[in-house]
C-alpha cells in the first residue's frame, strides 16, 4: 500500500545535535520534551489570542472550520499506522484511537464531537464536512501527516503521534481561557476536549514507551525526534495559515471560507 | 507504486458548476483560462511587493531559498506522471520536462539555474540543497502537488500543470520588475526565466491538447478544472507562507531560516 522508501526522505528535516550519540531512554524522553517546549504550537501567537480572549467570532469559527478536516483526518491517519501494524497486540492496543475518533455508534466519538462545536458556531454540518471552505494549507499539513505514517518507518509513525505529551497542557489553558472569554462558547460546545485530557495521556503513555524501546540506535533516535519535529510542522503551520487568513493581515486565498460567508446562519 | 483509489478525493474542492454540462473544448479552455484569472499567484499581494521592488533583500531571499524546493521537485513530480504513461509516444514529449529541469550535464538545466539566483543572494549551495531552512509550508505544498500526481487519474495529473498557460506573463512581469528595482539581481542571476518564456508555453500547449482532447464527459471537465483550481492553491499557499513569515507578521516559525541567519555568507 505505501511505498517502502520515503521519496522525501532526504530533505525532511534532520534530528537534532543531541542524536549524533546513543541516548539512554531517559534522555531520548528528554530530547522530546524539549522539542515540545521549543516547537508545540501552544507557543504559536494566534493560540496566545484564542486562549486569551482576542479572537472575534469569525475567527474563532475558522480554527473551528479548518481544524475539523484536522480531526476528521486522525482515523484515517491512525488506521494507516494499524495497516503497518504486524503485530496484533499492537493493532489492538492502537485501534482504540479509532474507536475514541469515530465513536462505537452514529453521534458519538471525536469528531461528532467537533461538529457539536461547529454547529454552535452556526455552520452548517454538510459545510463544515464538504471541508470545501478550508484553507489550501490546512489540506496540505493534514495530508501531509497521513502520508508521513504511510511512507516512513513503524517507529516515525508512532512518534509523530508524541505531540499527545504536550496536549493535557494546551487543552486545560485553551478551555479556561475560552469558556471565561466567549459567550458564544460552553462546557458543552467545548466536550471534545474534556475527552482528551484522558484519552491523549493514555496514548501518549503508550507510544513514549514504544519510542523508548525502540529507538535503540542513534540513527532510530534522531528519525523518532525528525517525526516529532515534522510532527509540530504539521500544527504550526495551520496556525500561520489562519493567522495569516483571518488575523494578520487578514487575506484568505481564493475559494477558502470568509467571514459572513453564506454558511453560518 | 500509487493507489489507484486517491483516498482524498471526497475532501478536496469540486469543480466549478461550470462543469454540470458537457462544454465544448473551446468552453473548456476558456473555463480553465478563468481560474487562471481568478486564482493564479501572480495576483498575490506577495507578488505585486516582489515584482513592484517593495521588499528587502532578505525577503527576495526567503523567496527563492523556498521556490528551491519547488523546482527542485518539478523533475520528481514529472517522473512520476510519466510512470503512469503506458504511452511511449506521451512519455517521449513528457520527458523533455525533466531534461530541461535537470539538464543534459552537470550544471546545465532549470534547477541549476535556480541555484545561481540563490548563490547570487549569498547562500551556501549545501544550505539550499538541503532544503533545511525552508517553511513546512512550502514543504508540505509542494509535497501535495507529488501525491496528487500520483494519486489521481492521468488526466487529473496533466491538467494540474496547466498553470504554466498563465506562466509568460507573470514571469515577464517578474523579471521587468526585478530588474528594474533590485540592484542585487541581474539579467545573468534571472536566467531561469529566460528559459521559461519558451519552454513553458510549449509545455502547456501539449497539456492543454491532451486535456481538451480527453476531459469527454461533465465529470472528466470537473476533474480538470479542479486539479488546476488545486495547482493554484499549491502556489497560492507557498506565498501565503512567505507574506505571513516575512512580510506581515513576518513571524519564520521554528527551524525556518531567518534573515540575518549564517548561511548568508
Amino acid at each position: 500500500m505505501s511505498s517502502a522508501v520515503p521519496f522525501f526522505a532526504a530533505s525532511l528535516p534532520t534530528a537534532s545535535a543531541e542524536a549524533d550519540r546513543l541516548l539512554d531512554p531517559d534522555e531520548l524522553e528528554a530530547a522530546l520534551r524539549n522539542i515540545g517546549a521549543r516547537r508545540y504550537h501552544n507557543l504559536h501567537p494566534f493560540h496566545r489570542l484564542l486562549h486569551g480572549g482576542r479572537l472575534n467570532q469569525d475567527q474563532v469559527r475558522a480554527w473551528a472550520l479548518n481544524r475539523y478536516y484536522y480531526q476528521a483526518m486522525i482515523p484515517v491517519k491512525d488506521a494507516s499506522i494499524i495497516a503497518r501494524m504486524e503485530d496484533a497486540s499492537l493493532r489492538r492496543i492502537w485501534r482504540q484511537r479509532i474507536v475514541d475518533h469515530d465513536g462505537e455508534v452514529e453521534g458519538d466519538g471525536g469528531i461528532e464531537r467537533w461538529l457539536k462545536l461547529t454547529d454552535s458556531l452556526g455552520f452548517s454540518r454538510a459545510y463544515v464536512i464538504s471541508t470545501k471552505g478550508i484553507l489550501p494549507a490546512t489540506r496540505f499539513a493534514v495530508e501531509a501527516y497521513v502520508h508521513f505514517v504511510r511512507e516512513r518507518s513503524l517507529l516515525e509513525a508512532i512518534a509523530s503521534s508524541l505531540t499527545e505529551m504536550f496536549a493535557p497542557k494546551i487543552i486545560s489553558e485553551r478551555v479556561a481561557g475560552m469558556l471565561g472569554a466567549y459567550d458564544f462558547v460552553s462546557k458543552d460546545t467545548l466536550a471534545y476536549f474534556d475527552k482528551r485530557m484522558t484519552q491523549a495521556p493514555r496514548d501518549a503513555d503508550f507510544a513514549l514507551a514504544y519510542v523508548k524501546a525502540h529507538a535503540m540506535t542513534p540513527s532510530l533516535q534522531a528519525q523518532a525526534l525528525g517525526a516529532l519535529s515534522f510532527k509540530c510542522d504539521v500544527l504550526w503551520s495551520q496556525l500561520d495559515a489562519l493567522h495569516h487568513a483571518y488575523v494578520d493581515p487578514g487575506l484568505p486565498p481564493p475559494g477558502a471560507w470568509t467571514p459572513g460567508g453564506e454558511a453560518i446562519a
